[in-house]
């Protein structure tokens, strides 16, 4: 049994992270921190976990922690950084879910996250978590550095053909839509019921964080220069990111299906649609697949890639967990074989 | 034209009030107050009243309010009761719609709202602005205590077969269900979208302060001993009010119906559904009206009366209108004739 | 393995026991059935199950189903009726999800059901497959009625405080709410997204057929004399229902959170919570527990049961599980023990 | 006053028509037709409307309607050209809600909506219904081709950089999101509550109708070829479309925030935003307002314009009103001042 802890365990991620580790056979969660709700049992916050977690909250610097073989950080961006040195040094490996270390450039973090990187040493370490791109560092990594949850659906949709040099890597718009977990479980006036339900509205279009995320692993992934317009949106439901991809081909003859069916043959939880469908964002909730169609409508330059996931799973405690299966030699799939919660 | 002012103008019933008012011929608004939007312009915090409010927020005790002929209070409870004195001594009428006069009795009021109550003496004067019971006296008010949302919902429901003594008023059930807007705009974790969405739950079953508003309210207009057991819910909805009503028919004989449709035949704003209706909120969406529908199953002496508003509108801002009207010498309808917004 | 079948396999019931069997180690699925979509794979219906799933759709009456051990009918109602006695006498066992076989008396059925009772005969041997009340006998059934959503939800909210007599059962009040996928999956206008959503409405006052199957149960498991005003309620959600109950206790100094505790300190599924909980029902959804709470405000006469389920879960398809595994001498648990998906 | 009918009024843009012209001083709505709810009245299919209408429903081919001064047409598309020719002979002038005239070519129209054109000749006459492109020959028409809703919210959005040149009109993409009543009121399995709710996708990716009317619209206004790319998304949500679109600038020196507040100074329904800003749908809910942002992320060449309109009133019945307005003289913003219902 894997002895893990959550640093961060009543945040969104944090508690997927318990649903999932809930049922997962080779993995003990031994501890769970809070700031906020320290002392409290973990069913206290989340009812919904009576019955399947008996747990205690306790404070984030719980000196315990040190006796896991992994820590899983679900904390808001900055607070990793601070800590993940003195577990790597005691022997615990780490999945940071958190931003902290995504970037491989400090000064590109600091400039985003604003503040300096506490641990810029390990920013060349800490490997990118996306297994469909860096399985076999996952592997072997103390410091997991797990995407982001747009990053992680607009890469996989658009790898194949950058991979493939079949488009200009130059010209490439990623519109994105979130449901609004990804906001995070915290008090805020702009993610209430009543003022986020029932509208649909952009934001951070001048900038947003993952736009840097998205650019700097399609550019180690592929060698191209990336030219990236990046549209983040919220939509009036809890789970879900859909990825509209529009890019340009080089050459109209090339059988753009073949090649993401042929991209994605061995990964489990990437399913590329059959042609002229449209994923829907329900169809993978709960779940850690990554569904992806493509279209070229009326068979001209422009490449269409819809590319769904829960952006609870797959763009966050799902992927973590698949990469600890894969840092403890476990089978991939492991705990993350349940289908989507449908309707 | 009547000068306004609204005190708490960005919260949900002051922001449906300078809405509400902005269609109305006979009402200047003059001035709008917010302790965390002071100096902004209203439309920076509503882009949606863009083009229809032209008015920059100011603080709470500005002095320039004492001018009005009529402020309205938006503000949370506990706010309006320190102010008002001083505008009704500058010859300045009040709509409170917060709950600080509704209640008659100053210890009741203090032992549910958890503080001495500042001015005890006018709890007397204040009349309770529900115009389908106090339609003269709102008339000739200084002061409104403005109906709470569930109390409007239960009272329309309950009056008419109270009022003719035809049920058992000690054996009375409210189960009520609110939208999520009554729970006003601010930052809150329960409410938030990811929270509240896709879900339903009751609240405050132990106690609820508009348990007290209502027994009130029905004892005064019937004289008789009220027995209530008042149970509110929370649905995923953002507006609108559904209340679901037990009583117990002394005498199985009685047309209900009939009494129901003659008690309210000369009510613009209460709507007696034919037989078999099942009212639904969003019949009253944005509108001031209240939809009502009686059902004696199996024609036993279970009477269950099913009532529905809209939270912000006849169960706050709407409602507070009606009662300017009144108070002022216009129609009665005057500003709140629009159909609901469906679908 | 047990060699299973559903019929009417793309209802949400259907879809739903194929989520949860897909999971469960001890069964396969050998067949689904669908009269609109025969021919079709699963998977093409619901994109949600691809990676989960290898079937292709037959007609309902294929003849392969004999092979089964068991069949499920996800039928609308007053479809199995017609099949269960040939499936009986080729020695498949049958768990209905429909209403066929819940009632007792065959005229009733039909008064409910609008057609003559197909195999009356049966109605007497079909066991009512609440575990909770009926655990022997389902065990050794060939005909297992599966309970109605409501029933479930009113009758183990219920049944505690009738058992041990503490309250009048001639005077309850059941105020139920349902997600909108309790309507079947079919095209229809009023479960429209625009019609249904953001508004919330009673239905069927006058009458709900799942009233004679919560009396009949409950006068049945109590043998007492069951006085119930029922009335249904649709929310804006698609999952989840909630039962508010209302009782009148005949002394005050019961110790109702005692008696609930003691009477479902075995069961797996039902969860009593503390006091002064309010369960919402995103705390079950996925899930097949069923959460219940006890309220008497005031400590008086009063007694006030929260109970929720999943609909489709402990309402429809997770029971019909529970009954699968106590008739094949599996753990009552078996491939239901996956944690609510919260948010 | 204008005698008015309205033939179709049952369907969403039916129903937004009848609750305008409720609140319209000049127009008396005299005729409304339904063909599946011919007979009752307009209040026993809407109950929002009790109050407000009195008018029972009649047949499609009623004669008297030929008395009217306007007849708007809110039906299905291909229903409009059977009939339009007899109202322009008889006099009538004609608001057509549906797609039936909005194309110039009758070839196009064919392919694209999969019949002949019944009346060719009239295509060139009837005039598309954006007051913001045709006002002048909006006032003198007989015949008013009103515009689609993605049409309305993606042309207004493009039409200044489209007109000033400043961006290369032939690689246009427009990402669009569209409220769902967007598919009209009819009961259909995909657009339930269950489906459609908790869940976002793309549809119509191969093409969609609107493309062409796009196009079409562009082409005409600013004489320059159109490459657009065009993917419409369905939001969970009732009412409101989001267009994100994204324009190549021909020249990182241009002053877009000032261009398109210029453009559109003079158009009391188009607001053009300060910069910054992020248009909700919700901000235009129940109102005729179109509400645009534009943005230049890193002040490079990718424009991106955000646009949204309430899909049923700009981009349907309010549009038409002020349509109406324009061809009957009265002032362009009569009957559709009220302010967007918020929250």
């Amino acid at each position: 049994m894997i002895k893990s802890g959550i640093i961060g365990a009543t945040g969104y991620t944090g508690v997927e992270l318990i649903r999932i580790l809930s049922g997962h056979p080779d993995v003990e969660l031994m501890y769970a921190t809070s700031d906020t709700d320290c002392g409290k049992h973990v069913c206290d916050v989340f009812p919904a976990l009576r019955g399947h977690v008996d747990l205690q909250l306790v404070e984030h610097d719980n000196d315990s922690l040190a006796d896991c073989d992994l820590v899983f950080f679900a904390t808001p961006n900055g607070k990793a950084m601070h800590r993940v040195p003195g577990f790597l040094e005691s022997g615990v490996r780490v999945i940071d879910l958190s931003a902290d270390f995504r970037l491989k450039d400090a000064d590109a973090w600091s400039s985003w996250y604003g503040e300096p990187h506490a641990c810029p040493d390990l920013l060349a370490e800490a490997v990118y978590g996306l297994p469909e791109i860096n399985r076999d560092s996952i592997r072997e990594a103390r410091l997991i550095a797990n995407p982001g949850c747009y990053p992680t659906a607009v890469t996989l949709g658009l790898l194949p053909a950058l991979r493939a040099g079949i488009a200009d890597s130059r010209d490439l718009v990623a519109d994105a839509k979130s449901g609004i977990s990804g906001a995070g479980r915290k008090a805020a006036l702009a993610t209430q019921f009543s003022e986020a339900g029932e509208s649909f509205s952009a934001y951070a279009v001048p900038g947003h964080r993952h736009h840097s995320e998205i650019t700097q692993t399609l550019e180690l992934a592929t060698d191209a220069e990336i030219g990236l317009t990046f549209v983040p949106h919220l939509v009036p439901m809890i789970r879900g990111i859909h990825a509209t991809l529009y890019l340009s081909l080089k050459d109209e003859a090339t059988n753009v299906q073949g090649l993401y069916e042929q991209h994605y043959k061995d990964e489990y939880f990437v399913d590329v649609l059959p042609p002229g469908s449209h994923p829907a964002t329900v169809s993978v909730r709960g779940s850690n697949h990554c569904r992806i169609a493509v279209h070229r409508p009326g068979n001209g330059r422009r490449l269409i890639v819809l590319s769904v996931i829960d952006n609870l799973v797959k763009g966050a405690a799902g992927q973590a967990v698949q990469n600890m299966n894969l840092m403890f030699g476990l089978a991939e799939t492991t705990g993350l074989t349940a289908a989507a919660l449908v309707p």
